[in-house]
């Protein structure tokens, strides 16, 4: 690969592991937001959301002009069009951190989550403080394990979310239907965060090995 | 703009079209499975939509062969990347119609729509056929008004997404937890499925424009 290239690249990588950073910094804050009723963190993760748009923005402009400059073929065209790809991963994490923020807002200063849910919601928001910080790692180190363990990490996620709607469906659910439909709608943002974690890891792996993936089951 | 670069384009904006018309079709299809419980359409959906991710593969191809054998520049290379924005955004448009199409099975031969939510999930049903309509409009035409006009068409989708949590959250609502739950996700699913449609449309509109526009609030 060209040094030129390579340099581009470089900066494409660099903007992409500051947002795979920011949505699960996101993400911590506001399942830490949600688990504690904090306006300000809440605030905080909505305000921020517009940070992780810009670098979006940056990453693609950075594509496009190195698509310009390089006119890069084969493996490199598609490491730097992959960028674009990861990036929108990386935005709606982003955008489902600050779901989770605003589900907590509607409800504050009541908390959103009730008691019977807090296990669950607390281990959802390791596994995808998990994930998030896997995917900055495959991105730096373009290790095609981490992209395995990232469909595990998924696996468990689905497995929390099913956990999740068992409580909210059990008949003695003493909460009525509107904590029931927050509770449903905060189980799938996190599992779609854990969604996009996977399909931004296996676009890097695709990279990497060359062979296609299937998309993951985006549910 | 040189006649083989424009019969690579048509290629693409030709297999787009087909992706528009197949999310389209399997949205009205799921809308009508899921108020009237019949089995074998939802199964149908659920089926075709290996199709829409076949397409989407045929896109990204395309697009990549047509990057490499051409080495587009300015406008035109932003237009064939873009061909792979649009193409994930349609594919998660099939998506969302599965979702529907899963929803209704999961409760057949039970109706998953209470008599309360039929008006508003068929209205719902027809402005999300409206906007996928326009989708494919907007990528044969490059018209930049129906891109505007698919805002306004996702602002009464917003509007009646509010209707459906209203009903679901009035505290009369006769059906318990299990039913506002597959309510509430089915309004996201119809929400969602507009968002990208907008998405989708502002593609192009950028592209037709040369100006960049803000993305959706993809909520």
């Amino acid at each position: 690969m060209r040094d030129d290239l390579r340099a581009d690249l470089l900066e494409v990588g660099r903007l992409l592991v500051s947002m795979a950073e920011a949505v699960r910094t996101a993400m911590v804050h506001a399942t830490q937001a949600l688990l504690t009723a904090d306006r300000e963190i809440c605030e905080a993760v909505i305000a921020r959301d517009n940070e992780v748009d810009d670098l979006r923005r940056q990453v693609d402009q950075q594509v496009y002009d190195t698509l310009a400059r390089q006119a890069p073929v084969a493996t490199d065209l598609r490491l730097v069009v992959t960028g674009i790809q990861i990036a929108a991963d990386l935005e709606r994490m982003g955008d489902l951190a600050e779901h989770v923020a605003k589900t907590a807002l509607r409800r504050y200063p009541a908390p959103a989550v009730p008691p019977e849910l807090r296990e669950v919601i607390t281990s959802m928001g390791s596994v995808a403080d998990r994930m998030a910080g896997k995917v900055g790692l495959v991105l730096t180190t373009q290790n095609a394990l981490l992209g395995a363990e990232l469909e595990s990490d998924d696996d468990a996620m689905d497995e929390l979310q099913r956990q999740l709607f068992n409580i909210l469906l059990d008949r003695h659910w003493p909460h009525g239907a509107e904590a029931a439909i927050d509770g449903a709608l905060l189980g799938r943002f996190y599992e779609r965060y854990a969604d996009h974690a996977v399909n931004a890891g296996q676009q890097v792996v695709y990279l990497v090995t060359g062979e296609p993936t299937e998309p993951p089951g985006l549910a």
